[in-house]
């Protein structure tokens, strides 16, 4: 069923392989804070929101190609695994490691299959146009809403303050100035209550 | 955040709402049988196999209508919970469940945006267009794909016999004629191998 002869062969083997997104765990929890979510489920979550928040964008945008982008926008993490947002050392390995990843994940694909998600990818790392920034805005905005909601799951166990949030998720606003003013409101409650230092 | 005079705080609350898709869990395995998998994972997996199955549709297709309905497609299990497909008694009571479910999930939603989804997942259920013959294909043939890659995960917990698949599965070829042959090949295989029942 695999063979590089048969571009539908070839597809549905990555179709198999891309399975493994659904193990991979993230530090965010689901919103009752029962459990970590795995990178998978983010990423269908992600993509319906995109639908759903596309008339908040700061700029009319192609929410398909959005929802395009955020299906398979963290695809690599099968070879590159999930490091959080917040550890700083990590990221910046993770970013070599990314790079490696999108290579062997994407080479999976059909040349031209791969070549089409591989650039869909770039773009939406880039931030460089309007649907790749309210990507990255709903990317950033949703595991902030699940601490929100859960009481701070990542945050408490990792020590979490809020410039940090700020300084990774200001990037909301360049995407969505609406969904970065509702972010703040949750931010400043988290810290009223306790789930996220001030 | 909920407030129905306000509709994005009332589109967020759905977002929260629909976090509950990670804890439906179903019959089907993940394609290493490790443990079985949850429908907001599937609904991810069957958005993305879409996209990347489309070029062996029958007829061309609006790829990104097939993939926003897959995205909700399963929303209302998050009402009606998951029937096995095979269990012919548990899904006659399904589908009045589940018209129900589809009022109370997407009544969640502002008035204009629930009107949408509801449409669209109306669609779904009926057919009645080529993107919606595709969706279902893509929807039924990934749990065959699945049991073909882990040995029978489901088919094996619950004696399922190739005539069971076959006809819960030949609407595939209304989607994707040749996504059937490889499914007809994948249950011969599996007959063989002892995953499924003859």
């Amino acid at each position: 069923m695999t063979s590089s002869d048969n571009p539908l062969a070839q597809t549905l083997g990555f179709i198999g392989y891309s399975d493994r997104l659904k193990q991979v765990i993230r530090r965010n929890g689901l919103w009752d804070g029962s459990r970590p979510e795995n990178t998978a489920e983010h990423s269908w979550h992600a993509a319906l929101s995109a639908q759903l928040l596309a008339p908040y964008a700061n700029q009319p945008i192609d929410v398909d190609k959005v929802t395009r982008m955020l299906l398979i926008h963290d695809l690599i993490e099968i070879e590159a695994g999930d490091t959080f947002i917040y550890d700083a050392k990590g990221l910046a390995a993770q970013e070599d490691a990314e790079l490696k990843a999108a290579g062997v994940v994407f080479g999976h694909l059909p040349q031209e299959q791969g070549q089409a998600l591989r650039a869909l990818w770039n773009e939406f790392e880039e931030r460089s146009t309007q649907e790749a920034k309210f990507a990255k805005a709903i990317d950033r905005f949703l595991p902030l809403y699940s601490n929100y909601a859960n009481g701070g799951f990542s945050w408490r166990a990792h020590l979490v303050t809020k410039g940090q949030v700020v300084e990774i998720c200001a990037i909301i606003q360049d995407g969505s100035r609406q969904l970065w003013a509702v972010a703040e409101q949750m931010l400043e409650e988290s810290v009223q209550k306790g789930w996220l230092l001030p």
